[in-house]
């Protein structure tokens, strides 16, 4: 067991924070904020409901949805165990199915204006206030920070986000002697123990500490009790931790001593909202986000959360809005489970919250509309309205960057989109905990399939049977590994020897974004510190070409030097290989190394090029997709296949094609990416299953300037230079190539 | 090269076939058949389809596809090169592109009555009649049946099934001395070309003879030429070919001597219309067997085509659908391309011409719906008026057993549904030259998605890079090979030893089928030849128990030898493992076998029951599974990866469990496969993802029962009886099992 208590200093409150104190103080709203409901339903938005009612389809579609779920959890009458399971036990699955009946039960009473739902929730509250009274730790010692109903805090943080909606929806149904009987023997106390009596989970920027947070402050403004609601937004007065101290997941406890919702705002979000966990992670912390915000929105206008850092809550949710691919799966960027997508509650809640507060974007409706329900609030009903009213307009991704860090500073990802073609290059920086060793990575989509993919975890979250539904230690030996990822490897060791606290230190840097032109859009970034002595700088652009039947993506990684290497250049290509022009042998399967996740790689096949223009072709979902990389005949040409080192059948056992460069100091791979034809199955008709490449050159590659000539079957050739120094947009170049000049204004040209 | 001369013998005119000759000219028909269009349009349809248009919105948009695409054609002009390549080559796509023009062009004709689709046809025509008439056969070699216009006859009877409509719908537009010359020069030596001249081809009970059979008949019916048709029926007059000659594809060329598209209904039909090839074969000769189907029937009404064997072609299309699963694949029985289903074009006919001919079923609608187009004739318009009238009903997919064989004496395939639960059963025939070697095999859907799977084939149809798209020579040493199928191997080897010399003797027998209770349903059949001296009795029961929240799978196989063997059993299981009850070590990868499949086979795991019931659960399709099978000690458990010895990635990398019996000469296999619960990667939750079953045990297992002893987690325990002998669905049984007597009547028994 961790003893917290020696990791925890006291500290004088930062001026900063007096001052922002002094100004809320100085507004405190006095008008309505003591009427009920006021959280996240309000009087008058309860009305405005009523009023519609029967007329607004998907509101009334939600309404009933939860109705019936409510009412069946009545008859099975009311049960608050006393806790003893981890999740997935009886306890916790019956207490976490409480929080959730609780809230609803609480709406439901504002809504439909019925007594039972509210004696409902006083019944299970009084209850929860007789057991919790005297509740000790939660039995289970697993957890860094134990709460009392769950095993860990966090869930009992849950809890309190939910419960202190319920109690704000009946708090006017109760008298005032019920009230205090809760508030002093339920309430304060659990505020109390998620944050002062575990400041290890609460005193920290972190998704974890965001849950803690929003209950503390959610049911600080319900009970009107500034110091919960201060201690909310500011963390708790005068506590600051160990700053060299490292949570169970190995990330830095709190390395610089922020804490508070605020500052949970301000430091994992980046300027445009990019969440520094990836959007798996931004999805988990959403709900407490928006769900506190509004509430503060509602009780506290004067803070104008939602303008909070110009805006960033709002911006987020387009920030991850955007991360999801054409059916709206978000991109597995770090840790990320593959299927998570903007269909779960969080979004519902973000997209609702979002389209309320943030000028009611028709847009947004259409999600909500595959989404197929609303929030039971004034949100939810000014998008049922408005999809009633037939508002919506399609949902349109365009390519975007978003910078990372808090600003705006520590890289980003961009994404590139043309017709049904999505870039996701990662040049951000560590991600937290959850961060993965993928300096420069990318990943392919098309139509909402992977065409090169990122692994994603080594999870399978909540499914008891796989560790626990925790992390597996795959996660750590593969997933999280350079070489599971679609970027350069020196070596055979990954990114920072795959240390989080060298990783953490570092970021790569954008080099130039240009979407400006829809047909030739470019993103550029180069990374220093990976491999310290190496410098790798990736340009990647997606490209539409009359020639070409669909966008292409053209990618030149340039890798600099000090001392000689071996490189590799994984791709994790989806799907079965069609074709390659090169001879390879079939070896008895071999594992590929032992150590930086090559020890989970089997080889399939090993080979060298025939041409400088090596080619390798799969189909997959209905699609050929050519694969064509500038080779020399030293290059070794690897076929792997992930699964090697799993005896618990943890690993997919997905395919790979790797590039090996040996005994080189600096060179330059380029390669480009085609999608053609299409295969059915029903039809049988393979149509344009070639590629339409017939070869491509690196023509010119100095410090200032790299070129590569793309030559397509009919021998039509095409230019694209990037300029490998900072440039001005307006800069015009010339350079001299096979004896011709050629001229550009800006960072790149294609011509 | 094949010399097929030598393998032709004359012989007389079989009394049969004279008879029914006989038959047909006697009551030849007068009436209106010299009309054109008469083939498939007649001039009464295309009236009344004239009077509907606009009003039939399936018909109409179908129509506006075809006219699109026509016109696009005839904006690029009409082509007929010199034929030269292979299929995927220029001049095969574009002669085949122009057969479907020419027969769509002539179907506008008719519909718009726009000349200048009748005009684009006849100078189409011209063109292939100036260049047919010094032909020389097709330069590629590789066919054993050459054509004209493409490397193969199989490819010109493809031309002429369809430009034989094309020509109905223009023949009144032509001038009597235009007809004369099409006919001289380009039908009749056309229509000798693929039957007189190629008998090896033609002469046949084969899918391609049917190809053959349709065009020479459809063009007979179009020219009034009555020896084609007779050639079309009943096979070339006098010409009988060597009965011991073998096709290209290891099937027997012409067994017993029959030939002609009335032999083709008869032979591979059995009486439900389970076609011996199997679903993905039958939808491929569904087109000229319906096609000219139809031809018969509105030019030969006499010949009641859709009445011939008791209706065998209309049926056929039942047995067909019956064969699909809920998203409408056909079970890959066989050679069989996964994927492939009732969208395909055949069965749009297919569809179509059921309604017409078959007494309009509402549920056939249904399925026109989906697919969403019709043909542009009679039997098209009347679907499309069904379904405008809104008289389409669910297609209900039952339970259903189906014989194999001419006379429904050669086993067949039993199909068990409950809820989204579908067995394929089959214990058919060899299944002709595309059949594979497994006998008793099975597998499992649930929704439309595999749980236990059949591979299919190994082929990449259509897809030039992947062996010219023909069979891979991994069809043969893997997916026809026993290993490759849910079923039986002995000592490492094939059924039949992998002959088909000796497979296609034999067949598997019934035992029992019996779907008359829902909750209980049984297939139980026989195979007593794949290993002599070793009989193999299966019995299957889809079994639905108000203690399980889905209908489970219950698999008893009981094994008599008289030798001492090595039994395999293998569970091609489809989804990532979750969870094992034995322990099992991970080699160095090791490929199982050097032959009959076993070359293609790594072995990921090995391992020993750790008890009598051996678990293992696996995650698939957001479905939990749990396959639970008696062991003993001596028990090998083996983790299977396919892929090895697979240079070219011609095979997928699927996963297998297989269980080993060694030594030992009678034995039964036991084993329930339950789907429970479900996971979601959008809720994360993991619903009832534990197996119901406590345990298995074989209770009784003599030559008259067997009885299997199913106990569930709360302890309550069912017992199964079946009776090995023959039995009367009236008999009454009675066993004592621990002490206590059993009493039931009929085949099984479940309490």
């Amino acid at each position: 067991m961790h003893n917290w208590s020696n990791k925890i200093l006291l500290s004088n409150t930062a001026i900063r924070i007096l001052l922002i104190s002094f100004f809320i103080t100085l507004f405190q709203y006095q008008g309505n904020a003591q009427e009920h409901p006021k959280l996240i339903l309000t009087k008058a938005g309860v009305e405005k409901i009523r009023a519609e009612l029967g007329n607004i389809p998907l509101f009334d579609a939600s309404l009933a949805a939860i109705k019936a779920a409510v009412d069946a959890e009545i008859a099975l009458g009311i049960d608050t165990p006393i806790p003893k399971d981890y999740s997935g036990g009886y306890t916790h699955t019956r207490h976490k199915q409480n929080w959730f009946t609780l809230q609803k039960a609480g709406v439901l009473y504002q809504i439909l204006d019925d007594e039972k739902y509210a004696k409902y929730v006083k019944d299970m509250l009084m209850q929860y206030e007789e057991m919790y009274k005297t509740l000790p730790l939660h039995p289970k010692t697993r957890s860094y920070a134990r709460g009392k109903l769950f095993w860990q805090c966090l869930n009992d943080s849950n809890w309190l986000v939910y419960v202190s909606q319920a109690y704000d929806c009946i708090y006017d149904y109760l008298t005032k002697k019920e009230r205090k009987k809760l508030e002093k023997n339920l309430f304060r106390p659990f505020a109390d123990h998620i944050s002062v009596d575990s400041p290890q989970f609460y005193q920290r920027v972190h998704n974890h500490s965001t849950w803690g947070n929003a209950a503390v402050g959610m049911i600080g403004l319900v009970m009107n009790d500034q110091e919960l609601i201060d201690r909310a937004l500011y963390g708790i007065k005068g506590v600051n931790l160990d700053k060299k101290a490292k949570d169970d997941d190995g990330g830095y406890l709190n390395k610089d001593g922020k804490a508070g919702f605020l500052a949970n705002i301000e430091e994992p979000f980046s300027p445009e909202g990019y969440y520094n966990e990836g959007p798996y992670y931004q999805r988990y912390a959403m709900y407490p986000f928006l769900i506190f915000a509004e509430g503060l929105h509602n009780v506290k206008p004067e803070l104008n959360i939602f303008k909070y850092k110009d805006g960033v809550l709002l911006k987020s949710i387009n920030a991850l809005l955007n991360l999801s691919d054409a059916d709206g799966d978000f991109f597995p960027l770090n840790d990320g489970q593959k299927g998570m997508s903007y269909y779960t509650g969080a979004l519902v809640t973000a997209v609702n919250i979002s389209y309320q507060y943030g000028g009611r974007d028709p847009q947004l409706l259409s999600i909500a509309k595959k989404q197929g329900k609303v929030l039971l609030d004034d949100s939810g009903l000014a998008v049922a309205i408005g999809v009633r009213d037939g508002k919506e307009e399609a949902f349109e991704k365009k390519s975007i960057n978003l910078t990372d860090g808090p600003d705006g500073k520590q890289g980003g990802v961009g994404i590139l989109r043309n017709e049904g073609l999505e870039l996701v290059f990662k040049y951000a920086a560590q991600g937290s905990s959850h961060g993965h060793y993928d300096k420069l990575s990318y990943s392919l989509y098309e139509d909402g399939n992977e065409v090169l993919q990122d692994y994603g975890l080594a999870r399978f979250v909540n499914i008891e049977q796989k560790g626990g539904g925790n992390y597996l230690k795959e996660n750590k030996t593969w997933a999280k590994q350079t070489i599971a990822h679609n970027t350069l490897v020196q070596n055979e060791t990954s990114h920072f020897q795959g240390k989080y606290e060298i990783g953490s230190q570092h970021h790569s840097d954008l080099h130039f974004y240009d979407d400006s032109d829809t047909a030739v859009q470019v993103v550029s970034a180069k990374e220093k510190n990976a491999y310290p002595g190496t410098e790798i700088h990736r340009t990647m652009a997606v490209i539409k070409d009359e020639d070409f039947e669909k966008p292409f993506l053209l990618d030149m990684m340039r890798v600099t030097s000090n001392t000689e290497n071996q490189y590799d250049l994984p791709f994790y290509f989806m799907g079965q290989v069609i074709k390659a022009n090169f001879e390879y042998e079939s070896p008895a399967l071999a594992i590929l190394g032992e150590d930086n996740g090559y020890q989970h790689l089997y080889l399939e096949g090993k080979g060298t090029p025939s041409s400088k223009s090596t080619v390798l072709s799969w189909l997959g979902n209905g699609n050929f997709y050519t694969l064509t990389t500038i080779t020399d005949n030293a290059d070794e040409l690897l076929f792997t296949r992930l699964g090697a080192n799993d005896p618990e059948f943890n690993l997919r056992r997905d395919a790979g094609f790797m590039l090996r460069r040996k005994n080189t100091k600096n060179t330059t791979f380029v390669t480009v990416i085609e999608s053609h034809g299409s295969y059915s199955p029903v039809t049988e008709s393979a149509i344009n299953s070639n590629s339409n490449i017939k070869e491509i050159k690196l023509v010119l590659d100095t410090a200032d300037y790299t070129a590569v000539l793309i030559t397509n079957v009919k021998g039509n050739s095409k230019l694209f230079i990037t300029a490998n120094t900072k440039v001005l947009k307006t800069t015009t170049h010339t350079v001299k190539i096979s004896g011709k000049d050629y001229t550009w204004t800006g960072s790149y040209t294609y011509q």
